[in-house]
């Protein structure tokens, strides 16, 4: 659109209907993006499998119904996250093929057809209370089309159910670890793999927890190297974070 | 003394000389540990191997030299604890054969036979620049007779390292776990052995470490079972504890 | 290299230069203890009295049911803490015998007999809002046969109620003190006693407490020695701690 | 509005319809007391015993010299609180019978006769490192004419010690409580007296401590009644706030 | 002292050697300004457009209606901020043409003509969920007869949306930037503008947002120029000062 | 009780039935209280005036009751802070002449006839949302026969409100200011009188107050002298401290 | 420089030596300021008056110097602050005549003709402590051509120094408030002007003042309207904005 | 149990019903994977490029040599990081060729032919101040082959220089953004770049900046997708992690 606007400018400036001083002032009134920015923008709505994301707390179910819809219809997948079940039923009404993680609290509608990735994500969470959190990030990675591999439950309290995996987890491309309580298995995971770790401090815990501060402050101070760390319960940051660099790895971005 | 002042009233109370109601009086007056608290006291001091403690921040050498003299003529061990070089040099001059730890900062003095525990004081620490204060556990251990272990440089990061000796770590009667950085190790040994952990954060760290408010919050909040805390950087609190639950378990106590 | 090492030596069994007892001593000196740590967990299993534990929160009481059955199968005491008592309806259709302590807020199953310990724990508490933290102290305690002797109500504010209790308080072998407010308790308990203390700081309090930030940095700044911290409002991790350091001192444990 | 009214009042003072003094009245019931306010410092000035107060850090040894010299040319008692050495020399240049008081950092000048209060306020603390806190206390008590009386070193750690004093602590009038480390002893002290209790945290810890955030939370939180904080190491505000409440019970104030 | 002064010149107005005239002068050179500052209040109260403001929160819906009619009955515009339904509801019943924004929470009551500023005040915003904060601004410099012009939904997440509009924004008198998540935008918007930027973090974010600590403290550190911030989701507060500044650059106020 | 012990103790000293070893083995036996600290109790539980305090959270209605029931038999004046109207209903069908006071929260009993002080306690509030606060102040210091007087709604942002009353102000014995927000009040009145102040920060407020963080904060650095600070939101302790201040003022104690 | 660049592709294009396609191509290669952004940069560099800033701290004596010296030649005012008096003797070998504000820590070099403002700055502080941070305003504003005037030393704790005073102070155009200790100040002068208040918290303090928080909070929940919040310290933030608002009044501005 | 099944396998072995491969196949299913583990560690020292790290604080100069010695004796390169002249010195006497940057504090020793990767790591940092801990990230990728970009100095007050270096950045294949203040930055260039943003907040800034607080809340919140945080000013961090990305995208990694 931009794009036209500019190319008609300048074929007129070619014709002579327009003066190179007009022409100027006019470029000098286009917007940023009419150059080069926009360009972006489209760039990232053509790349299928990068799905288009809506943050549902604070809106309300037909407002969450509409946006969905307006993302629908350029085509790509669509991702909802942090969804009541109620913002799910106002989206169902029109995308009847739009999916409802209940755990995840997530909608998802897939319109471009499945391309799992070759290399793995491992999803490694401490308890089942931390399952919400990881459960998202799965969602993520996989309206993302990268394949992901489950070791949930493997919290340091019991180290052995961890290292019993280790060989299987030590062949994952990129690791999410999400943990609440202290948020020590960041730490285990990371002194475990050369894979890149993502870590998701979660806000499950008690009294000098602090709502997830504590394994937050693990997880910086983490004495592993390779690990970096997204907000508290933001599973939908790591396994956004953790597709771009599979998909790095997978040869298909640069 | 208390004692004697007592059976003095009361004699003279048998003898007439003194009647009910003055006795009554007298008695009221009385400081409260005539009876029995002062014996608490003496009961103390009596115990050999408990020692007394200097805590020398904000003394002079000359004013740690003199309570140094004071405790030690008592007959029991003495230690001092967060000690300078200046400060130890002000006590040996009086007491030739107080030692000083360095590392630890601790003086000591021992006036008693040395009597080994017969179970062990397991001492694990996650890197080398926790040593002050794993040491200074040490020190107070083993002037109150206990014997140690050290599981030192076995940090999470290299968790193979702590594993290897986990043999050894689950044959401890007491575990001491002194860990800075996100302090993930209290955790891990809390999930290896069945014996108490008494875990010490220190303020090794930085950025959002906090001081050691880190590894603290993580300790605190510990998934694995069979864990308490003690201040930041406190290894003669985790040390003193230690050795009084192992006293307990070798009977020497009640 | 370890692969290697492996093939080597069971090689050199199969040609009979080594034997099966020289093979295994070399395989358990291999690091990482391959053949040693799962026992671990049937050496816990197996050990009467220390119950397998659920912790409520999150779960339906659905869930809470059937993870209680499964941990029930195995023969030993059963301890859920922080249940409600939708949860304790739901376990108690499997289990009739199953009880609810309501102010604890936990459900316990007895299938070992009873052998109290000789030894006393002492549960001290300062108000009666503290109540349900020591009282998920005591049925922790009671369900790993510990006896425990009650200390209610004894807040520093009128300190004489404590001390006209503190020859029966210094009898104990463990004490545990449940305090919110400021948490001063700890403190004093630990200036009258020689036994362990773990201190348990509360969420009861308003304003400056923050939700029990004040007495567990009273606690953790104790000038008392032999004090150590679980986390605020952590009755059961109280228990279980002073448990494993009574069960020490009464040579059942090694 | 108002200048209408004060300009009426004045015609009628210059008609002679209203009296001089009858204006005055009329003038004091004007808002904001024009006529009112300024004598409240002179009072102040004027009232001996109440000194003149310089908190010294911050100032250069001849700032304070200077100060102290407009100060003292009123004729009243002056203080300097947080003063150096170098500082007092300056002052004592000047003032040959300046005091230095080391411990508590304060330069007193006295310049009334001293007229020790009737009642007395109790000056109790922990340790011996709390000294410079509860110094500063007592020389602003002094030097405003308060008769104090010291309870020093005799932490909750070792109770008795503050329970032999307890008969003598609850005479006193006013009580400060200077306490670092966890600062149980105001709880302690406000449950023994009926006094107003002013309690003082002091930066005296380590650790979780947090430079007197740990004791100034405990003192907040008092369980025990009739106990109020100032700011960490405030010992002339405390100081300052007793003699006040003295002084009220003396008679002198109204 | 004062009140010997004032005799002394009533004295001599009433003896006639002071005009009146001079007397008052000299009254309003004494300390306090008891002959102007009621009058403030009244230069306030008659100051059209400067309305009067009512805080909602914790009062019912009758003490708002009342509090609303006093205020409205001295002519002046009226404005409630943080208002319910409910509340609103029991105003109308009064006042008629009050109006209530419901995404602002504010409730109106224009009762002077509408005088718009020159200068506009620009009211940016990151994100839909900002929404009830610049409203909140919005509203209230409307109330004062300020000309605003809206860039909402410009986050610095897509930050050409925000560039594309640089040139009208440059063209704002004063600048409300209302930010949650990070609150990055209000360093990016005060790097792009000359005029006074009122930075308003809000509490909207979860995890370590802390209610909105976190984008307090990234504009009270931002590293562009210009930039000055109020309270957390205080847009009362942005648009009041905002309005404040515009009138002095209108010459509406001096 | 224990003065009966006591007494026949020494009686069988004197008549010979008990030896003077035996007597001093019992004696040693005898709680603390026996012969000094019960005292104590009974003093206060006589002296009428000071009420028994009841804290109503976290009790049933039916716990309120039985324990005012309890106090009420002591035959002095009851208070039952934080109270529901459940819990008053509980008590009233017992108590029928017990008062309930709906803003301050506060049930009260009186049995004692009325003694007003003579001096005032002066009750000041920012606000008119800091009312349950002040109010829970002023009901306490009622009923422990003190005289107040209100000086409520008077804050910093409209100063003269406050200044125009300043000479009643400063005829009070003691002040008790209860402000949130930025709690700047309690340094402006400190800075007006002389009479000790007992600050009360409140948690009224939003975003960077923080639950009342912020006002304790600024109480406890304020640079007025003569300022002590209470929990946040503590009306009763503020009370309860400003009484027994008056009352020394009064001569009513000592 | 851009413009030139886009004149020859416009140019050369009209001329027919360029394809649309290759003028497309190219124009999007251009860097994004081309058009209109470094316009801005330009701008501001010639606007004299607003000096260019150099943050000194972090920056060698040298470093500091070069790049004065750069500034300096493009030919308006420099400010450099939080300079040591090292880094001005670096600045003046360079330039002679740079001026040392010492007690701002402040280098400044005037080299367009003074054009005082007519509207006023006042420039209020609560105690000398705070000097270096309201002489870093004082300043700042200057070196912008502003007008100051000087408010010092009227803290809150004796309040009729700042009523002597509101006269001149209402007569103001903006107010910069600069205060530590509690920060009570900002909240009062917001009471008494109608101009807008810049507040600078400052971390003069002790104890509970946490390095300038304590004001900090106070200042961002004033309960004044027409009050915003600059960093901890920041005197320059405060003077730049100041200057900013008083330059709109002016009229130099729009 | 596991002994006796290795006892087993070890039987059959020799008696020759299984296979050398059967049982080491079997063997490997064993948990705790002991033939594997220490694999890992020979794997990393193996393969070269990934350079063994020194963490220098808390190490005297001589400790520091003797390490350095020890890693480099393994062939690979040698990084040591926070390191300081003393300690570079105390290397370069054993390793001639040892490098030492200043600015980043780090020392390394180059033993593997450099082989730069394809893709490029951006180096985006606000301010020079931020110099350090970019650099260090910059040395620990260059250590580890990566080829990397500065930008350098394009903060977001100023915007358009970062916008100008937008198409370049936006070629980098991952992005390590270091800022201080208030860490804007990251957001900004999330909004940019598809690569993966490796965030690291610094510890300039003052005030409200809190030691690199402000910054950190900052990058966590961030609005952008696809950033994640590591802890304040931890440069080796980022670096170790971002080369770790690339070499996934360089195929040179599984």
């Amino acid at each position: 659109m931009h794009g036209d606007l500019l190319k008609q400018i300048l074929n007129s400036v070619r014709e002579g209907s327009t003066s190179v001083d007009e022409a100027m002032s006019r470029l000098e009134h286009l917007p940023f993006e009419a150059l080069d920015f926009a360009n972006v923008d489209h760039h990232r709505a053509m790349r299928c499998g990068f799905p288009e994301v809506i943050f549902c707390p604070g809106k309300t179910a037909p407002q969450v119904a509409t946006i969905f819809s307006r993302l629908a219809a350029a085509g790509g997948n669509v991702l909802a996250t942090r969804a009541t079940a109620e913002q799910y039923a106002a989206v169902r009404a029109g995308h009847g093929s739009a999916e409802f993680f209940e755990s995840a609290r997530c909608i998802t509608l897939r319109q471009t057809p499945a391309k799992p990735s070759t290399g793995v994500i491992a999803l490694v969470t401490g308890g089942t209370s931390d399952m919400p959190v990881i459960e998202e990030a799965r969602v993520t990675c996989e309206i993302m089309d990268q394949r992901t591999q489950k070791f949930y439950d493997v919290g340091v309290a019991g180290i052995h159910r961890l290292l019993s995996q280790s060989r299987e987890l030590r062949a994952a491309r990129v690791v999410i670890v999400a943990a609440g309580m202290e948020g020590a298995l960041a730490s285990v995971v990371g002194g475990l793999v050369d894979a890149p770790v993502i870590a998701v401090p979660t806000s499950i815990g008690y009294g000098a927890h602090f709502q997830g501060l504590a394994p937050l402050l693990t997880m910086l101070n983490s004495c592993a190297t390779g690990v970096a760390v997204v907000n508290i319960d933001n599973g939908f940051g790591a396994g956004f974070l953790a597709s771009r660099i599979n998909r790095l790895a997978e040869g298909a971005s640069g």
